[in-house]
């Protein structure tokens, strides 16, 4: 038999593992000194848990697992002759797998609301599944990092979240733009241009604004019923950079004083610290509206054209659907496969090394293996990661072995060296070689790194 | 709706994620100085992959996923009507869930072996699905730790695996033994006892042996066909503790003289290098035996009576199923659900910070919020993990809010604080106070840690 993959899915090579640890390491690092502690939620759900939570799309993305045993065994028979696969679906299957990290948090927290002290600051890195047709750089199965604030309103939390993405990126050594604005606003600009009636659609439209032109702009707004008085009016709010003047221009809008105030605060707050990145007001930015009802945020890198590595915002009720209602949540969301894919374009994991290991013992003949092994032993005992090509092997075989698993250091042992208890040390870069007394590896290999 | 978790599945609260970090951060560490590097495979495997692999038990154990879209429409009308569901699965599902990563590791070592360089030495760490009954303390979600030398025959492997074990239980804190045996030494026991027309029943009985009784035992022996004589002969065999003198025992088979060789070299390798818990032979042990082919390891915690804590063995030809043969292979597992259980009930996780925030800020009114956000940066930005209550919630609550959290030292900042820019620090386990100057928080909060 064949050997191959399931549609949609990936294996990772040790090198692709090792740059993915750095990204969560770095995460998790940054997330705890912000006072978050980790949780972990199960792959699989209840159906009942996820249907209804994604829009019908969703629904129909959602991996669902076949009951074990006879599953047949209950179904209706006039749902089997007509073979609607729907009907029939409810009664074969009961649980999915998990579609993402925020709808397990929903019911984490409903669940286990007496184990835990509000507000509950929790991050949670783990794979979810969904069957989109399979893409190039698009899988069924993927990672994601969310960090989340439930059961309270204020606006700290949003600072403390736009400094989370400023200081992970940094660590990340990726330059970013850390986009801010709050669903009120985008009301309140609808309101003065006269779209408040479609105002779903209107956002739609300005959230694609840095993708179509001008001119394909303007035809989607006049399509909506706008005039071109309105049109030119919306384009000037949008190019009011600064909050008080936009505050000034949106008056007549409650909602928009309302969004404006908080945008405010929150920007006092960061006026207190040092933030390393650019953060910028976008008041066309929108993603998932119907979702958010407060701060919306979106993290992109400008040098890489990717789309955005990172978005999140304020949402009332998360956990209403789970019986516990009256607790308010702001998130983001970290894209780690994009993260993945920018970082290995900005050439920043061009120095990463694939593995720790420092050093590899080559075994001559079969003598000299027991000395290799105490002296590997040694190495480890002091911290230095080695290996020790595990047989006799030749010379080249054992070389092109260090060579390929791009070991910098290879130590090589044979009769010579048995009888004087020494070892030859090579540079596998520059080639140079050194032979020293077996008793002063420790020191040798500290000394070169 | 009422939340609830699918059947057989758990949540992980922080507390509980973080001693399971502290596990996989230990091994990775341990794996990683022994030059072993890590990979992942994905969750979901074509059921082509994994069917026939796990026995027939394993088969239905096995998590399946429905096919997405009209699952229905293919199958036969008669299996429809007849509702043959064993029939049917292979129409309305192609793809499960992984059960273990040994076979993912065929998969992928036969995929990717021009990728690789062999002895290729990976370590694995991710959860596996088996639709098992769920009963206290088995998931039918659960974590496995792999690790595994392929594409070699030397005994080297095995050395440093008996190493791995014990570095990583040594570091974790759990006193361990180490068990050894050989497929072949019990091959020889088995034809010196005359049982080896029997062997596979004549092993189950012998792994068994510390569970039943000595009547038990005889009484099964008894019922393979063996003499009373014969019994004996084998208690005898048991207790010899010796490989040389276990040698001289059974020089009447070549099998048991190989398995010796191969366990004495292997001692040989531990020889030259300090081990720090005890290894020992065990010619009861069996585990799993028609699946490997060489040395067999366990290890169990003397201490708690739980079974086993890890195990492994050599195994010919792992990847052969998936058209790449002639690669040897050994290699341990971890049992990380089990290592958790030893670690609470050793109590070596008592004294383990839940998170790692050091201190609280407490605003006692809305204005000093914005000084709070200030320090807490300042604190963070030298490294100290710290927390801010994010609204000016009563004092008690706020406390209280501290308390639960487990969070050493509060930091209050009222309207006195706010006018001198001083900062009332409390220790939370003493009730110790003490007023400082704002901008000596660092300093004093590092010098308290």
């Amino acid at each position: 038999m064949k050997a191959s993959l399931a549609k949609g899915t990936r294996d990772f090579l040790p090198s692709e593992v090792k740059v993915r640890q750095h990204i969560f390491d770095t995460m998790r690092q940054v997330f705890e000194l912000y006072d978050f502690v980790p949780i972990e939620t199960p792959a699989i759900e209840n159906l009942a848990t996820l249907t209804g939570k994604y829009g019908e799309e969703g629904d129909q993305l959602l991996f669902k697992l076949l009951n074990n045993g006879d599953f047949l065994s209950k179904v209706d028979e006039k749902m089997l002759v007509d073979r609607d696969s729907k009907a029939i679906l409810p009664f074969i299957s009961k649980r999915g797998l998990r579609y993402d990290l925020t709808v397990p948090l929903a019911r984490y927290v409903a669940m286990h609301r007496h184990e835990l002290s509000f507000p509950f600051k929790r991050y949670q890195i783990q794979p979810v599944w969904r069957a989109d047709r399979p893409q190039k750089g698009r899988y069924q199965e993927f990672y994601q990092c969310d960090v989340d604030v439930i059961g309270s309103d204020s606006l700290v939390s949003e600072a403390e979240l736009v400094q989370i993405y400023d200081e992970v990126f940094t660590r990340l050594n990726i330059p970013v733009v850390i986009r801010l604005n709050h669903r009120d606003v985008l009301k309140g600009i609808s309101e003065v241009v006269g779209a408040s009636d479609r105002f779903v659609e209107f956002t739609v439209i300005l959230d694609k604004m840095d993708k179509i032109s001008a001119e394909q702009m303007d035809n989607a707004l006049l399509a909506l019923g706008m005039t071109t008085a309105q049109i030119q009016r919306m384009r000037s709010l949008l190019d009011t950079a600064d909050i008080d003047d936009l505050k000034n221009e949106l008056l007549a809008s409650p909602a928009a004083q309302h969004g404006l105030d908080e945008l405010s605060t929150i920007q006092q707050y960061l006026k207190q610290v040092t933030i390393k990145n650019a953060v910028e007001f976008d008041w066309t930015l929108a993603r998932g509206l119907n979702y958010y009802t407060g701060t919306i945020f979106e993290v992109v890198c400008p040098q890489i054209h990717i789309g955005s590595i990172g978005g999140g915002g304020r949402y009332a009720n998360l956990t209403e659907a789970f019986g516990f209602g009256g607790q308010s949540g702001v998130g983001i969301s970290f894209g780690a496969a994009r993260i993945y894919d920018v970082l290995i374009e900005l050439g920043q994991m061009k120095n990463m090394d694939i593995s720790s290991t420092q050093l590899m013992f080559m075994p001559m003949d079969d003598e000299p293996i027991i000395q290799c092994y105490r002296l590997a032993d040694t190495l480890r005992k002091s911290g230095v990661p080695c290996t020790l090509y595990p047989e006799a092997a030749k010379l080249k075989k054992q070389m092109k072995y260090a060579d390929d698993r791009q070991i910098p250091y290879v130590a090589i042992i044979g009769t010579e060296e048995m009888k004087s208890q020494t070892v030859t040390i090579k540079n596998m870069s520059t080639g140079d070689q050194h032979v020293i007394a077996q008793s002063e590896i420790v020191t040798y290999m500290k000394s070169l790194t």
